[in-house]
């Protein structure tokens, strides 16, 4: 592992890594926000996975989480969304291939060999983190926007007991019934419809639900509110009476300035849970 | 009307009073509560509607608003649920009859007459409340309980304008598909159900939704969920993509012990709009 980059922010250390991961086949990089409180012992920590597009980078900084995940004495772990590399595949669309890794293994040509971002998410960065830095295992929450909220639901999701909260702002919430959804499960994991299912929110929360609290904010002027598929995974919540809020917020669209207007109200909650 | 007590509480008075309705032909009685503020100068007005079998005096004694209410400089008032008298029809079950006036007029036989408390509530008790006391009428919000959240989102929704902010506990969210509603509309409007869609939030809010923030809590161990259909209302609220949130609160049940503890949200929720 190789430090790209450390800067002191709000009392703790922005660091950016990259590494050579055997997951994904390529190297790949990540930021870790530290606060103040890593200095003496182990702290929390909440993944923020991130949307179409993005790499380790953007939420890092436009989200403006930092301040408030120092005022809680959290750790923020900032994956990048897929591989990346020339000898890596990728497509002319902006919502496949690198920079859309799904959070998933893909399984088809040509996308099997190097986008396993389910396995680089869920196993091989968690054992690098936790071995390399002073994070708490046993106290982990998870968010993430768009495709990364999508990611943060279906994860928590498929790992009872591994989470304590999960949040999300503007989740792709039903992607095997959005075109945010179907075209790149159908690329990555082919057209039997049953390997979907266990990267649906909606599907995932109909089954199974999550054994902690959820808060999930959408905006209610989002450009993309057709293919995000809210309602569906309302009724879900409501229908399984599961412990969390989904809160519809008027006027916000799907940029960075809605997620960083209710960072606060995200990391607060993960906090609750997390020093709980 | 009558002035049945006043009783100084939280710098503010809570006064019950009885007049004799035209619009359900005998006394009514209500609770209000007037904050400090209201000595000097109109104040908001919050709807309290309560639940089956409630009179004007269950949340007034058992919800713990006037605290919130005093804090925020905000009116309280507690109608009843239905005509009551000897004179009036009544039923055997707890949920149809006195007790239970659903907040619609009735048609039907023996309830005509007097269970008229959608007039009752929208326009006989507010002209005798502005008329009466120092209550700002540009400034309204609205809530209730059960049968109560029922009636404060159908009306907020039947009178565009009138309120500038909805909340509800537990509400009866889709009367028209539950046996909470289906028998007290048969009974109380015939069997023509068109006649019982104003009168089913999930419809309204399908069809026209509501113009300022709502807010909704519901218990997770409510022990009447199948009757309330609180999924239904979450879908057609996010649908709609309607400003407002929904929320499922782990752990708590249908009693004033869960009003009472988010009574506090609700009315601080209230007040951001009314003093906004």
């Amino acid at each position: 592992m190789k430090t790209i980059s450390e800067n002191r922010a709000f009392g703790g250390m922005q660091g950016v890594y990259t590494h050579s991961s055997e997951a994904t086949g390529c190297d790949m990089t990540f930021g870790l926000f530290l606060p103040e409180e890593a200095e003496s012992d182990p702290v929390p920590l909440v993944w923020y996975l991130s949307g179409l597009t993005c790499t380790h980078e953007n939420a890092m900084v436009k989200a403006g989480a930092q301040k408030w995940a120092a005022a809680e004495g959290v750790a923020l772990i900032f994956p990048d969304t897929s591989p990346r590399g020339e000898g890596v595949a990728n497509h002319a669309d902006y919502d496949l291939g690198q920079g859309a890794g799904f959070y998933v293994n893909a399984t088809e040509t040509p996308w099997a060999p190097h986008f396993k971002m389910w396995d680089y998410v869920t196993d091989e960065l968690p054992r690098l983190l936790f071995n390399a830095f002073p994070l708490d295992e046993g106290r982990q929450g998870i968010t993430g926007h768009s495709m990364g909220g999508h990611g943060a639901l279906t994860i928590a999701m498929s790992f009872p007991g591994r989470f304590r909260s999960v949040s999300a702002f503007a989740p792709i919430a039903n992607p095997t019934q959005s075109d945010w959804g179907r075209k790149q499960f159908t690329a990555y994991l082919g057209e039997d419809e049953t390997k979907w299912a266990p990267h649906d929110a909606t599907l995932l929360m109909r089954k199974r639900g999550f054994d902690g609290p959820i808060l999930i904010d959408q905006g209610a002027s989002d450009q993309f509110l057709d293919l995000l598929k809210p309602e569906a995974l309302a009724e879900a919540m409501m229908q399984r009476r599961q412990n969390g809020a989904f809160r519809m917020q008027k006027g916000y669209d799907h940029s960075y300035f809605f997620v960083s207007t209710f960072m606060e109200d995200h990391i607060g909650f993960h906090a609750s849970a997390l020093y709980a």
